[in-house]
C-alpha cells in the first residue's frame, strides 16, 4: 500500500475520501516500487490470451473515440492474440476489465487495498495505441488511482460541473468536449506516475503521437457514502420502532388525505398538525436505529465483494491450503489437523472473517472461499455457537498476533481444538508453523 | 354511516381509531336502519351460490373449532346450496369472503365506509350453526366492526397481552383457552347490535344452544398507521438528502468497519463521533422529506384498494353508465355528450379521484374503473395537461356542490367543455340533470 | 342444430368439414327460427355494455377498413355505450368477442353445436354501419357460419389461392384486393339467411349505403384435423416403440454423422441401407401407435375448451344446480341428495363426461364446471376407482336414456348410491323427477 | 483409440454398440500404453485439489455403501486435500466427476473417442480403500469402458433383469442383491485390464481387502439410439406432411370422440375406418421425413457436448491459437494472418465443424469454442453465405489432407483468401506451417 500512495499522500487520502477534494498527480519516486509490482500486470494482459478463457465484453473491451465519437468494436466469442493486435494495429484502446482473475499480483494488490479502504477494490487495465484516445470524456461513481505502467499518457481532469455532480452516485454518459470546460489538471504521466482523482471529476487521456501507453486505474468507494449505510439503517430503524413504540402503530387521521397530498398543498390548518406529528416520528426514528446492525449489513456486502486473501507462500504453507496431507505410495499421508493446545494460530488477514448476528444466531461469513471471479460464489457463512462468540471475537481482535489455541476463551480444552480445527478447515486462520 | 355508529359513537370513533383505544358495544337502536340496511346481505348470502360462481377458498369458508381444535374444511371446486347446507347441518361455521361482490347492498355500504376512514373497508359475513363455534380466539391486524343480522351471538373479547401486541402489525395465530386471560368483555349480540374492538383485542364468538348466528364483521384500518406512511416517507426522504445535499454522498470512514458492528461493541473512541455523525444525518433527514408525495403513494394504493362508487339510481342516470346513448330503430341514438358552459357538473364522489405528481407530470388516478373484485383491475389514471391542474382540482374541492362548466378555471371555452367531457367519459363527474 | 343448417345441408356438412368443400349460402327459410333464436345476441351487443363488464379489446374491438387500410381503434378500459356509439356513428365497426359470455341464447347454441362438431364452437357478433367495411380480405384457420341477423351485408368469398392454403392451419395476414383474384360467390345476406366457408376461403363483407348490417359468424373446427390429432399420436406411438422394440433402443451406427445430413447428401453407399432401417422403423411405428390413448388427449383438450351446458329450467331443477336445499326459516332445508335405488338418473349432456386413462388411474373428465369465459378454469376431473370404470361407462352410453340407479353395474347397492350421488354433486347426471 | 481396444475389439466394438452385446475383459496388453497415457489421469485426481477449483458435488463426490446402504458425504465448499483425505482414510470412495476440464490426458483422450463414436464420450475417475465399496449394484444408460489404473478391482457383471432392460434408455435405481441374480462375469482388474460392458448390464466393483482400486470409467452412447434420432425426424415428419399434403389438414370426422378412445373401445364398426385412415397417413410419413435435417438436429446437439479439439504442439503452432502475434518491444508483431493463394491449410479435427441449413440459411456449426466445462458456452455457429457452401464442403471432406487455399473452389482469389482467413480465425482449420 505504500508504495502506491507515500505515507503523506495516504494521510491525505484517509480525509480526502471522506470529503469533497481534488485530483492529485504523485510522480513516481525512485527507487519506484509502484511500476515494480504491476508491471507484471501488464505483462499479464499481453500474453493472457493465448492460455486463459478471455472473452470479448466479458474480460477485454476494443474501443475507439474518434472524431468525437465513441465506439465500442467486441465481437462475439474468444479474445486470442491474432484477433487482438488487429484490433489494436488499426488503433483501438483495449481495456481489460478484470486482471486480478489472470494475475496473482494484480489479485495480491487488490486484496490488501480492500481491506485498506473498507470497500471493494477492482482494476482495469489500459492499453492505447501511439496518437489515439479510447474513450470520451466523463466521470466515474468511483474513487480512481491511475498508475502509468508503459509508455505516456496525456490527461485532463475537469471539475464536477454543479453541486449536484460533487461526489455522485451513478457514473455520467459520454460527454462532448463543449460540455465540460476547461481542466482543472493536464499532466502527462510517465511509468510509474499515479494520477488520483474522486469521484465526479471528469476526465480523458490521450496517447502522444509517438508513445503508445500502457496504465492501470485501481478503483473503489463505489456506494460507499453514509447515505448507502443510510439506505439499510435507515429501514431497520422504522422496523424496531414499529416493534418497540406503539405511536408509530397509532392509526393515521381519518381524513388526512383529504388535506395532505399535492392536490391540497394549501393553508389547510390541519397539515401543521400533521406535519408537525410526522416530524416527531422521524425525529424520534434515530433513537431506535440498530447502527451495528446496519453496518454489518453493509460489511456483509463488502465480503461478498471482496476477492478472496492472496497468500504468501509462507501462510500458504501454514494453512489448509498448503497442508501437507496427500497421496503417497498409495495412500494418502499426513490426514488428520494435529492441531493441539500449544498450537499457535493467527487470523489469516484482517477482515477475512466477521461476526454478525440476525438477532438469533451468530454466524462468522468469510473471505476465504470467494473466488477470484466477482461474486461468482455466494457469500459464505457458518453458524457460531454463542458459546463459542467470545472465542471467535478474540482470535479476530488478536490479528495480527498469533495467540495458542491453549489462550482461546472456550470451556474446554476439547471446544479450544475444535474451533481452532474448524477455522483452519475453512482457511480462516494458520498456524505459526506448518503443521 | 350514521346508521352504523352513531353521532356520539363516531365522534369517539373518529379518535379512537387514532390511538389506543377500548371494545365497546352499542346496541340496537329502533327504528334500526342497521339491520334493514344489512339484512339484504344474509339473503344474498344465503341465495347466492345457486346462481354466482361461488368457489370454496375464494369466496367461502367451510371451518369448524371443535375441543380446542380450528379446521378448515373446503373442498375444491363451486359452492353450490347442496354441498354448502351440507356442511351447515354438520356443525360447521360458513364465512363469506367477499359479500360485496355478490350484493349490492354490502358493496354501497363498504363504498360509503372507505371514504369516511380514508382507508379499504371489507366485511366477512359469517353463519354459525347453533351450539358451535366456528374460529379459535385470535386477534387481528384490523379494526373491526360486528352487526349481528340474525340469531344471537355471545362474544368475549380480551385485553392485548403485552405493549408489543397493542395496536398490531400482523394478525395473531390460534391461541388457545390458556393464553389469553380472562375477557373484559362479555356480551351476547342480538339482531341489529353492534361491536367494535381495536387491532390486537384477542376475541371469540360462540353460538347458543338453541339459535344459529348471522352476522357481518366490516374491517378496516389494515396497515394504516403513522409507520406505514413513514415506510413510504423515510426512503423517499434519503433518496431527496443523497440528492440535493452532499454529506450524503461523502465517503464513510476508511477504517469504520473495525470498530463497528456486533463484533466490535465496545469502548472505541472513534465508535462516539461515528454515530454522532451518522445521528446528524438521521436527524437532517426530516428536512428533506417529501410529505405530500409520499402521502400522495400511500393514497394510491388506497385508491387501487377502493370498491368502485356504488351510485344511486338517480347518480347513475346522470353519468356516463347510465347515460342515454343507446341502440334504436337500426341506429344509435343520443350519441355525444351534450355537454356545453351551462351544464352543472360536479365529483361523483369525495375522494373518487386525485391528482398526484411525480415531478414531472400530473396524472389523476381514480376509482370509478375499479372492479367489485379485490385488485382485479390495475390502478388507472391519465395524465393531466399542467394548465388544466387547477381546473382539476377545482372540481375535487367544489364537491358536493355542483358548479358550472363555464366556471372551471380553464383559459378557453373549449378546454373547458373538453376536460368536462373526459370526466365524464371516465365517470368521474355527473351532471346536475340527465343528458 | 336443425335450423341452422337444415337437413339435407347437414349430410352435406358433415361430409364438407372432413375434405376440401366449398363455400354455399343457405336462405332464410320461412318460418325462420335461425334469426328467431339469434336475435337476442343483437338485443344483448346492443345493451350489454350498461351492466356487463365489457373491455375493449377483450369483449369488444373497434375496427375500420378504409382506403385499403385496416385499423383497430380500441381504447383503454371499459366500453360504455356512450362511447361505442361515437364509433359507430363515426363509422367504425363494432365485433363483440365472447357473446356466449354474455349471452345465455348464444352461450346455448354453442354449446350445442360443439357437442355435434366434436371441436369448439365460437362466435363474434359483428354491428357495420351503412356504407362502411370493417375488416379487410382475409381467410381464417376455421370453418365459418355467418348468420345474417338484421340489416344486408354484400359478402365476396375467394377461392384459397394455392394448394398450400387449402384447408389451412393458421389464418392469413390481410389481403389487398389485387392478391385474391375475382369471387367466387357473392352475395348479398338478408336477415335469416346464412352463408358457410371452409376454411382458407378469402373472404370480405361490406354494407351497402342504405342499410347496416348485424350478423353473427360461428366457427369450429380449428386445428382439428388428421394432423392435429397426429401430433399427439406420433410421440405416444414412440414412446411406446422405445419402450416395447429394442431395435429402437439399438445405438446408431458410428459413422453415421460423416454420412448422413445436408453436408454429405450424395452417393455414399452406406446412406441406402441407413435410409432403410429408418425408414423400416417409421414403418413399424403404426404398429405401436395407441390411438385410443391419442384421441383421449386431444378429447381432453376439446373437454378444457367446452362451454359448460347451458341447462333448461327442467335439466337446472333436477340437477346439483337447482337442488331444493335452501335456507328457510332460520336453518337449511331439503339437505342430502336423497338418491335411491329407484332413481332415474340420465348424463346431464351428451359428451359432459369422459373416461381417460393414463395406464395406471382412470380419470373422469367432465366440463359442468367449466366457465363461459374460455379457460378461465383449469380442466376439471376427478379419479375413478377401478371397479367402478364399467359403471360410469354405462351411464356415458346410457344418454340419453334414463337408467335407475339399481341398474347400475356397482357390486354393492351402497356402491351404486355412492357413485351416483358422487356425479350428481359434480352436475354429472341428473334425476328424472326434482329430488 | 488403437492403445484403449485393439484392433479385432475395436472392429467387434463397432458392432457391438449397434446391438444387443456382452460385457467383455482385455487384459492388459504389454507394452501397455493403455496406463501410460491414463496414469497422469491418476496424478491429476490426486494433486488437482490443491490448485484448481475442485467443488464438492460439483467435481467431487465422496460416497459410501456399507451393509447394503448407499450413502452421499458431499459436504458444501471446496474440496482441499486437507478434508478429502479425511474421507478416504474413514472408508469412502472417491468419484471425480469432470477429470477432463483438469487433466489435459483425459480431455485429449475423450475428444478422440467422441470423434470416434459419434456421440459425447465422458469419464468419471474412482478411487476407492482398501476392503471398501462405494456403489451399491446397478445399471446405466451408457456404454462403460472401465480402465484399471492402479491397485485392484473385483468386478461382477449382471445379465440385464428383463427384455424391457436390454439397452435402457436410463440408469437403473440401486438395486439389493436379492434383486440381480448371480453374475454373468465376474473378475478382478488389475492396472491395465480393460472392462466393457454395455448399457443395461448390472454391476458392481468393490476393492479386495489389501489393495486399493484407482480406475476410470469412459462412457458414451447416451440417448444416442435410433429412436433418439426418430424422435427429432418424426415430428418433423408430420411438419412436412402438414404443409405439403391436404390429407393430414383435412378435418376429422365430426363423431369420431363417440367411438373412439378408452371408453369406447368395443366393437363400433366405424373405429376399423377410422383406424385404417389414421394408419395410412402413419405410413405415409415415412415419405415426408427429412432424415438430413434431423440427422443435422442430432449432429447439433452432439457439436453442442463435444470438447474441444486438444490441440499437439505442432498443431497448436499452425493455428490460429499458437498464433505468433504478440506484443514485443512496445509493439505488437505479426499482425494479420498472412494467409496467400499457396498457405496449405487442413481442417484441424475431422468433426469440429458441420454445414447444416435450416431451409432458408446455412450455417456452419463447430466445437473449436467449445470450453472443457460441459455446456458451459453456447454452441457456436455462423453464417456461411451460399456461394461458399461448396468451398466449406470441399475443406470438410479434404480431411486429413491439407489443401491449398487455390484449390478452393470459391469465386474469387479474393473470396478463397477471406473464407480461409475466417476460418482460420475461428481455429476451424490451420496450416500446414506455422504463419
Amino acid at each position: 500500500f505504500q508504495w502506491l500512495i507515500p505515507p503523506s499522500s495516504r494521510q491525505r487520502l484517509l480525509s480526502e475520501v471522506t470529503m469533497t477534494s481534488i485530483p492529485s498527480v504523485s510522480p513516481s519516486q525512485p527507487p519506484c516500487p509502484r511500476v515494480g509490482l504491476l508491471v507484471t500486470a501488464a505483462a499479464v494482459f499481453i500474453v493472457c490470451n493465448s492460455k486463459d478463457d478471455v472473452q470479448y465484453g466479458v474480460n477485454l473491451d476494443v474501443t475507439s473515440y474518434t472524431n468525437g465519437k465513441r465506439d465500442t468494436h467486441n465481437p462475439p466469442g474468444r479474445a486470442l492474440p491474432f484477433s487482438v493486435w488487429d484490433f489494436y494495429s488499426s488503433g483501438c484502446s483495449l481495456r481489460m476489465l478484470n486482471p486480478q482473475a489472470f494475475s496473482s499480483t494484480v489479485w495480491n494488490f487488490l486484496s490488501i487495498l480492500q481491506e485498506q479502504f473498507g470497500s471493494m477494490a477492482g482494476a482495469n487495465v489500459y492499453l492505447t495505441p501511439p496518437g489515439t484516445q479510447g474513450f470520451a470524456p466523463h466521470y466515474d461513481d468511483i474513487e480512481a488511482f491511475v498508475v502509468q505502467l508503459e509508455g505516456k499518457k496525456h490527461w485532463r481532469v475537469y471539475n464536477p460541473r454543479s453541486l449536484e455532480e460533487v461526489l455522485p452516485v451513478t457514473s455520467s454518459p459520454n460527454f462532448s468536449q463543449s460540455e465540460i470546460g476547461s481542466p482543472v489538471l493536464e499532466v502527462v504521466l510517465e511509468a510509474g506516475d499515479l494520477l488520483y482523482f474522486p469521484r465526479g471529476f471528469i476526465h480523458q487521456g490521450d496517447c502522444l503521437p509517438n508513445s503508445h501507453s500502457l496504465h492501470v486505474t485501481v478503483s473503489s468507494f463505489q456506494r460507499n457514502s453514509w447515505g448507502d449505510l443510510l439506505a439499510k439503517l435507515v429501514p431497520a430503524a422504522l422496523g424496531v420502532a414499529m416493534e418497540e413504540d406503539v405511536e408509530y402503530r397509532q392509526g393515521l387521521p381519518l381524513d388526512y388525505l383529504t388535506y395532505m397530498g399535492v392536490q391540497n398543498s394549501d393553508k389547510d390548518p390541519r397539515r401543521e398538525k400533521f406535519l408537525s406529528r410526522m416530524g416527531g416520528l422521524m425525529n424520534k426514528l434515530a433513537g431506535y436505529a440498530p447502527v451495528d446492525a446496519a453496518v454489518d449489513e453493509k460489511a456483509k456486502e463488502f465480503l461478498h465483494d471482496c476477492l478472496p486473501p492472496a497468500l504468501t507462500p509462507e501462510e500458504q504453507a501454514s494453512s489448509v491450503q498448503g497442508s501437507s496431507t496427500r497421496w503417497g505410495n498409495g495412500r494418502p499421508l499426513n490426514v488428520g489437523a494435529n492441531i493441539n493446545s500449544q498450537t499457535r494460530v493467527q487470523l489469516i488477514r484482517a477482515g477475512c472473517a466477521r461476526l454478525c448476528s440476525d438477532g438469533e444466531v451468530i454466524e462468522l461469513y468469510y473471505t476465504t472461499d470467494n473466488s477470484r471471479v466477482y461474486h461468482k460464489e455466494e457469500l459464505k457463512s457458518f453458524e457460531i455457537k454463542t458459546e463459542c462468540a467470545d472465542a471467535v471475537e478474540f482470535l479476530i481482535h488478536a490479528y495480527p498476533k498469533f495467540v495458542s489455541v491453549r489462550s482461546i476463551p472456550c470451556d474446554s480444552v476439547a471446544e479450544r481444538i475444535a474451533l481452532a480445527e474448524l477455522l483452519f478447515e475453512k482457511g480462516i486462520i494458520r498456524t505459526a508453523e506448518p503443521l
